[in-house]
């Protein structure tokens, strides 16, 4: 296999945004084929994207799973269908990629980890945090001793709020904003401290938007040698996108802003039209434009990874193991919310 | 009264490099006495400071308080003389300032809030960090409703070390990290947020030095509202002091960095000469001197408010009653950490 | 003499705004007289900064100028009456403050210079900039070797334009910005190059706002030692007052800004009401308040060294020497912009 | 032609930290031979970088330029060399890429400019500064109407002194900073104003090593609306290098930071082992990596237009004339210099 064939499941925002962006730069991969949940929608889709072949409406992502030309699968539905998808995937043998979070309960995730077992797939799992090129050059750095020990990590995204309403309706979603954004930023911290959770705790509130799942989160990991996780993810906070995270270690100290370090700085009066910088709940005043955000975000070096694994039948830095084992630690700090305790994750 | 006479206890870090200086710009207080524990340093001390008559070893502590010219006692001593202090100062009628920790535990503070009201004296709790300019301004500009209503707040004070051994020893200090420095974030955030702490988690460790007292900490105190404070504070912080808080608001953002922010950045190859800046972990590479420590960390700002407070016989915006929730909070803290459980505080 | 009575002379902005802020900071100082040019708005000024005396309109200057109980003279007066004023005062034989520009021109400092040296009182130059906190710290280290051999400075001032007409009419004003804020970033790059000016480069242009002065300007001076002194100023830039200095040293780096990283970064949407930070351009998106500007800008300390020096009979380290020089450098950019060549400038 | 077949000349830094580095990315062009000085070092070179084919020593240049499999020569040699390689490139009939500056002198880029216009070849200058992808986001904006009009430009380019001897050596670099960086940022500027240059004034000055050639610059052109361009070089800047541009207009102001704010900050003892950050000046304190060096300046952009170009046959945004009219405005300089006048460049 010299090329990867790809069937796209979904055409919402994170495959318009982000995976179609970073695919298109990967020469090794072709996206064979899409699905979406209407015809028109997923036509002019598959027709702006140049994918040669569509599959919509009930009964298509059985199709496109079933697709004999495809090698592979990446599943960027809403969460509610991610347990589907895969199991279709898995069961006519396929690798599959998964968007962020695996399941909406570790329970979920489990049976997905199983399915693709079951099926000896590769299974790939779409944190892209973990592959921001800064995030791996600050992995290095530790490695290599400039900060000496960690002892804590703070890991945050924010921004006011998200851009589908089935983020908030809590059965479809699986959570609030600890589970779509939490899932993240919980992620990134254990990746970097790299030892074994040992207990979470969690706080979790409705602050700011009317809705029946939590807007706002912190949830604290602790890691085998004491060790901190701590992980805020908010849909309420203004001024724009917030993506940062800071490590504390014995020998040094590493600040990471994704957002509002940019080495942007634009003041305009907003008199000559619009928004000039997109997400930054503003079109006047100074604002810190972020480019190539699919690069910066690490969904490139995600894609490129998952395609070159795929491609050499070798299992990927993050795979689903990894997504269960954020799902267990979400479950957890769901727990700990209603228990107002200290609770130790399964997985 | 027209002029505060000051009786001054201690002649350490405190009191050598905040209390006295900030003193000395404030005309309406005559530092009249200090007490000090060896006659050499305190007549030194004495000297330096142009401060007419000291007192010094056993009895001292009892002579300054019953020292009559004396209008008011500044207690600057390390946290297990604190409640003596207080208790003499009270028994003969001395207003009293009494820097943070008020007590090593909520008990002792609790003895010492009771002490004072007793003796009807006015009672100061020397939290420095909600008189430091910035954070009067925020809580103004919170106020006039610029960020809406507040959401939680990070707050966080890190350095690389405490300066005295006593800071180490759990029965002198009564704690570590969290007692020492995890007072102060957690009174800035508690002022910022302006609510009843309904209960308190926390993380402590011990990760970077030997010593028998944890040397980093995290505390977070759920409010009424449902808002929380996050309090964070460290001695392994490498790369100068580290002052931030971040108050996060439905229609707004407020970040402040007293220390690296300082509108001064600069390098110096470290050819001429040795340290050119203080407390910077560093003596060559990029520096972010801070000028004014003392106005800027409020102290010029808290004994003015006191002095006033005291002269006109007024109770001032921080007493002994808050200084006795503080501690109601660390010890709920501390009793978070071995019980792994979220702990009502009392008071 | 041990407290100095002062006659202040103008109620406009950089009294109203700095001057009477500063002063009511020294206790060594009495602000005993107040002149203005209409008696409503004197009186009013007079009455709100609890000055006891005042004097209006025509004769006012003169008799304020030889009013018996005054020791000396602040002249805060449009540039046009500086030469005036400065005369009378001198003639009084008061000591005497001018605000910058000295002069209109050379000519006329020459004038003020001659006058003072005449009457043989003390004369200060009123250049906010140099007393600056962060300038007179930058000037210590570059004293102690910290950044070793000084090679060139930039200094700017900008913001969108000044806040009274007189400033844009070249009668009056004498000049555009260059004359205006051009004083101040060419004396503070002097002040720390510390070297004898040897010639003079200038570009003016007015590109923004329809007056018959420049409204943008860079000057370059190259001193003794081929340092450069690079000096911007401009009306017509957005994003609020811009104020900052890089010194570029043979051993190291100094970057000052002073009004963007104060370290307040405040987000608002601007729901509730109007300008919460002042000076912004804006009134909601990121905003960067600078709080206690008339010490941070100079001014508490420029007067608090001019009143010493007054009250002790010595010369200040600024006096209308300097100002002559700044004048003569700012006539000699002038004449470079005529003449398109670099031009060594008198003084 | 569908791919191109580019022969490289030089095997210094220029090509090989920047070029080889971009072409590696871009599938559409294949470095299919290298000429180098001598044998073994260009052998290394073409080993290293998988090149197929090496010429070396006298008669390489010659060789290579003959080579009937080539499309197109990339000219990364010593500037006292580009004429020679151009002229031979020219008189092969191939496409030519010219790194900056394209001649030390405009009589040399004239020469150029007419031998690629004889030859009837597509000709490229390589000024990579104007191809950052922050550069080009930036001249978006302002066609955009972010900033209105603009009004000057400053930008600027700094370190510590350059890598190689050649570079310091008059007769063979053609000069110092304002030839070898100056003409970096007088060509950014010149681009984002868009406007015909009129006249030129310049400061240099040796400062800080002890060479034949200037290693601090300053070049002011005023453009045909009046609008500055302030370019900045320096040899001698310490604290890592420095790029930076802030672009001032009549409804914003655009600043951006190439280097210090990069997004990341990383404070390291240095405890464990040396240079964790690269060019910084030093090896522990504060450090801000830039990650990608070869695409954030630009490279990558440059070379695939440049491809793109060659391979569609059309001439580039960027070409000799380009080049030539950088040439006349150094020239300019170094004659403004001397005549301590503004100067009306050629071109």
């Amino acid at each position: 296999m010299t090329r990867l064939r790809l069937g796209v499941l979904g055409t919402g925002f994170i495959n318009e945004t982000y995976h179609l962006p970073a695919l298109r730069e990967l020469p090794e991969v072709e996206v064979a084929a899409v699905f979406g949940k209407t015809e028109s929608k997923t036509s002019d889709f598959a027709r702006n994207w140049g994918i040669p072949k569509y599959y919509f409406g009930e009964g298509g992502l059985d199709s496109i799973c079933k697709d004999s030309s495809l090698d592979a699968i990446d599943v960027g539905l809403p969460n509610f269908l991610h347990l589907e998808a895969v199991t279709r995937a898995a069961e006519n043998h396929k690798a599959i990629i998964c968007e962020k979070p695996l399941g909406r309960t570790a329970q979920e995730a489990g049976k997905m980890l199983d399915a693709a077992k079951r099926a000896g797939v590769i299974h790939c799992y779409a944190e892209n945090q973990v592959f921001m090129p800064k995030a791996r050059y600050v992995k290095d750095l530790i490695k290599a001793g400039a900060i000496g020990k960690v002892t804590s990590v703070r890991s945050r995204e924010a921004h006011s709020g998200p851009h589908s309403m089935w983020f908030k309706t809590k059965d479809l979603a699986g959570g609030g904003v600890l589970l779509d954004m939490g899932c993240h930023t919980i992620e990134l911290a254990r990746q970097i401290i790299q030892k074994r959770p040992r207990d979470v705790c969690a706080w979790t509130a409705t602050l700011s938007h009317k809705i029946d799942v939590e807007d706002n989160c912190l949830v604290l990991v602790r890691y085998d040698g004491n060790e901190l996780g701590q992980s805020e993810a908010s849909w309420s906070a203004k001024g724009g996108l917030d993506v940062r995270f800071e490590i504390f270690g014995t020998e040094g100290t590493i600040f990471v802003d994704m957002t509002r370090e940019t080495g942007l700085r634009v003041f305009t009066t907003g008199l000559r039209g619009g928004a000039v910088v997109e997400k930054a709940d503003s079109t006047s005043g100074w604002l810190f434009p972020s480019l190539g955000e699919h690069e910066a975000y690490g969904f490139v070096e995600e894609l490129r990874h998952f395609s070159h694994c795929i491609l050499h039948d070798k299992m990927p830095s993050e795979t689903f193991q990894d997504g269960y084992v954020v799902n267990c630690l979400v479950d957890a700090a769901y727990e700990s919310v209603s228990a107002r305790r200290w609770i130790i994750p399964d997985g």
